[in-house]
């Protein structure tokens, strides 16, 4: 399909803007008004600047409150609209949109409205331009993708369709079924946008939180799905009015964009596959969703210094040594089948993430059944490979760079649980160590994001890992707000919490600052037996964030635990949480170096979150020391 | 009156929330919940902490879904509140707040709501405790106060009455008068709180964007009238759930909201009034709002090399050197009615601000009929009063200290244009210089706030100088939205514009990391002839921001421009806005150190905004550069 993007969905100058959809891949842009109109150029230099970036300029929108109006303001309007047409003749734009009339002004009449959309399109006919006309989801007499198409019809001109936005439709609730029905020639302009659940104005909702197809909880593919058995053939474009979007760096978000043009292309294209669809459109097609079986590995950055301070740590939690890498200064632990990496090889990749962040998590070990489709999905998605020297008899593991620079390595499950770390490591031991504390597997890893890179990882592990995103909630920390949201795979094998602090003061925000974002801010290891294992780990010298003897007092007015259960939890500061399908207790270590620290975690049934609501007394706890 | 807050209104560990509500001269707090659960120590020991403090602990809000339930969860609920009373007794909290029931399993019942309610009252009453009931705007069957005080009158229990929070009376659009009949004594508790008018769920609204008295646009002054009227005699509270108060640093939250009550009790005394009400409350009662009638000087913070810059500028605007300070390295510059003052002298105030900021703005000089009165009112208001060393035979003029650190001198009328500075300065020659371009007066000063600034300026301006805030508008930069909104007093003489970017990336939040916000961003001065000052000021030597030819041609197409005017506009580069009160046609100086420019104004008729649709221009063009 012919790929567009709507200038206002990126930040930056024009010229930076173009710049940045044309290195992204796109084919074409929407040119949003005030992007010309305070644009130091003439129309036909805009024209030529987009063309040598291999751009063209699919649609020009400056039209407001035209349709249905009186015969002065029609007039005048159309006498801007005269002038606006100079405009795309000279920059090379050959569709002109308008949108539905929001003016107390406009008159509900629904031939008046054809009739003078017919006169606007007999205009725009004389210089072989085009009009389509879109309704708003708050346009006064027109709202529905079918009253619009009512308008269109009885106007009955060449030079006039309908443009259709997936927004104004999804956010109605209307249902996008009937556009199958409509002649695919007759819709000229399509624009998808994404959005989350909120309730409010949809004016106001519109402005400011739309997203990317893949990014909020719109069914985007069904929508596309009618546009194309319509049998619509037009540019494919993206129109997203978003407050985040607009201050984010302009070469992230025309990625985010085009990858998110991806992905809702791959997965129509399955909807269509049944009932199969006469392709009258090319879908881009790329290998499969990957199969990802959990973590096999956590990877740190350090140096020589805070690879010991890791290694006291890490011991301290359980571990034991179990070998060191053939060729470089890497050292691997071992518990359960858990494995952490501490990497402190000079000149290396983890060395410039420690030189950038400090000690930190600087890569994720994944089980995979196929390391090189997942490496061909994630290019395909955009994502870049990663490609690290390897020494003589090590494996090369496939790896991609994750959003915010960390790499994340397919490890072949045909390896079994030991076979990468016998290729690259020299190993000492592998029995159970006198201070295993029975930890198991990793049960997530949580990462701190900048507000900016929430929409962003939503779909890379959407798009790249086949994640799916769970519920968002609102966390209070004492110095401002947490926004968390876990996304996993179906299996539940893998899972990562995306946690996003709203303000700048705290722990998680100053962890943050130090990393650059996009960085682990907690990694959760599961256990069998909670108590056993935190009786374990406090004589391994582990210490754990104290909770409020209130904290249990309150529990027990909340939910039914059984006495003995909450006594012990009491005395070991184990937290609670019920979910109708399970139980999950958990209790945080301190944090050590940049704010990172690790969860022990019992999940008891089905139990499918995070423990989010015990996070307050977490935090409040932390503040209080 | 008693006056008190809730601890969810400010940031901070609990602790930390008491001390800076203490220091702000609160005489009780209301306990959040989670405030207590996360906090460590006993409810015994936080009674002792909150009474050490001088703090009494008027209410604790525990409940939720509690009336018109089955039988099993009202057993259940109630065996929780008596844990709950257990907790209220130990900390001396002698009142426990019930909201209206929004779960699906409640029962639309008023008279089973009464009888359960009845019940909590008695089980309150065994322990000298009492209960009241609120109606949230989202109840599920009682959602108006009207409707809340049909169930306490139908429950008839000395120890159950009414709690009333003005968000939920006036988000709903329901009218306050009836609360005047309702028996004062059965008013238990009063809770303001006020808010923007925002279109979205009311819910949503309520958790996120309440505010303080005076900051958003609500009627509060009319609901606490009323109450008034009823005869209460209890508390008065806050009760504010706003997601930048959690991170703002909370010193400054609870002057805000002490400022907020003052200014209430001040307004609706007033209001109490007509018709006379019998006083059986001390309404706080401080020197009257100051007359004010425009700004005097502006004043700069330099060292000798920035002076020497800033001296070679202002000489570029038209302004002349007419003095020098009689014992300080000041110099003072003038043209028209426009003092710029530039402080130089080392181990000043002046020199702090230099050493914290750069070169900027560190004091406006305000003209007042009664500075003593005005200085009176601002520290009344919990403004700090500052005095300035001065030397022999030169004035004391009064100051207070702004937020964000920056002083306002009350310059008295009485000494004319000139008295100040023939008194402070060695005047050297007042003519109009050879380079004079015409500029008259200070049309208004535009100030680069931080997010969490803008509520404390609203209520600031509001309360201790007796501007009232305009519109709110959303304006976009290449890398941001920015909030823009309009301050003056009545007569217009004295305007401000808060300016806050809601990105990190725009030019006026890069402002902002320079002077750590509540800074003078640009400076309006206004003329009579643009065109004539324009040219002159070109011909000095200013360099202004270049207008895209695009935004004539569309300027154009919106507005009926006398063509002959769109010609003058567009070779001079002067933006136009047309108001029905007439136009404004203005100019922005490219920026100087610390990104500080000016902006030259001309207004038409009764033209009375300050051209803010046409910032996007200037900022798209700054970006461009």
């Amino acid at each position: 399909m012919h790929r567009s993007i709507a200038t206002v969905s990126l930040s930056g100058t024009l010229r930076q803007k173009l710049e940045a959809v044309a290195d992204a891949g796109f084919d074409g842009i929407e040119l949003f008004e005030a992007d010309f109109i305070n644009f130091k150029g003439t129309a036909a230099e805009l024209g030529r600047i987009a063309g040598d970036l291999g751009l063209s300029i699919d649609l020009y929108q400056p039209l407001r409150d035209f349709e249905g109006m009186p015969e002065a303001q029609f007039r005048r309007s159309l006498e801007r609209a005269e002038r606006k047409f100079d405009l795309m003749q000279a920059m090379g734009a050959p569709t002109m949109l308008c949108c539905s009339n929001t003016s107390p002004l406009s008159i509900n009449d629904p031939s008046l409205a054809a009739a003078q959309l017919h006169e606007l399109a007999e205009r725009a006919a004389r210089r072989n331009l085009r009009v389509g006309f879109e309704a708003l989801a708050w346009g006064r007499h027109t709202w529905l993708y079918g009253q619009a198409w009512e308008i269109v019809k009885q106007a009955n001109h060449p030079h006039l369709g309908l443009i259709l936005d997936s927004f104004h439709t999804l956010s109605l609730k209307d249902d996008p079924a009937g556009i199958a029905a409509i002649p695919g020639d007759k819709i000229f302009f399509l624009q998808m946008a994404d959005a989350p659940l909120l309730s409010m104005d949809v004016l106001q909702w519109a402005r400011h939180h739309r997203s990317f197809p893949g990014q909020g909880d719109f069914d985007v593919v069904g929508f596309f799905e009618q546009v194309l058995r319509a049998g619509y053939t037009g540019p494919l474009s993206l129109e997203i009015f978003n407050d985040i979007f607009r201050e984010t760096p302009n070469r992230r978000t025309a990625v985010d964009a085009m990858r998110s043009l991806l992905y809702l292309e791959s997965e129509t294209r399955q909807r269509l596959a049944k009932p199969a669809v006469a392709q009258q459109v090319t879908l881009f097609d790329p290998p499969p969703v990957p199969a990802l079986s959990g973590l096999s590995f956590i990877e740190f950055a350090a140096d020589e210094a805070s690879a010991a301070t890791l290694a006291t740590l890490v011991k301290q939690l359980g571990f034991r040594r179990i070998g060191r890498h053939r060729s470089k200064a890497v050292t691997l632990y071992r518990q359960g089948e858990i494995n952490l990496i501490v990497n402190a090889q000079p000149d290396s990749f983890a060395r410039e993430r420690f030189e950038a962040h400090g000690t930190s998590v600087c890569a994720l070990g994944v089980r995979c059944g196929d390391p090189l489709a997942a490496v061909g999905r994630a290019t395909a998605m955009r994502s870049q490979r990663h490609d690290s020297p390897v020494g003589p008899n090590e494996l090369r593991v496939p790896a991609i760079v994750a959003p915010g620079g960390n790499l994340i390595h397919f490890v072949p499950e045909a390896l079994g649980a030991n076979g990468l770390y016998e290729a690259d490591f020299i190993l000492e031991d592998q029995g159970a160590g006198a201070n295993d504390a029975g930890l198991q597997r990793i049960d997530h890893v949580a990462l701190g994001l900048a507000l900016d890179q929430l929409d962003t990882w939503v779909l890379f592990t959407r798009a790249v890992l086949g994640l799916e995103p769970g519920e968002s909630l609102e966390l209070a920390d004492p110095f401002g707000l947490i926004r968390s949201r876990g996304v996993a795979n179906a299996e539940r094998s893998l899972r990562l919490v995306l946690n996003v602090s709203l303000s700048q003061r705290t722990r998680t925000a100053r962890t943050l600052s130090v990393t650059g974002g996009g960085a682990v801010h907690h990694i959760a290891l599961s256990c069998s037996d909670i108590f056993e294992t935190a009786a374990k780990l406090r004589a391994n010298g582990t210490r754990f964030v104290p909770i409020s003897d209130n904290y249990y007092d309150d529990l027990a007015t909340r939910i039914d635990v059984e006495p003995a259960l909450l006594s012990r939890m009491r005395d070991a500061g184990v937290l609670f949480d019920r979910s109708p399908a399970g139980d999950y207790l958990h209790i945080y270590t301190e944090s050590f170096e940049g704010g990172l620290f690790f969860e022990v975690a019992q999940r008891v049934g089905d139990y499918d979150a995070y423990g989010a609501l015990n996070a307050p007394a977490r935090m409040a706890s932390q503040a209080q020391d």
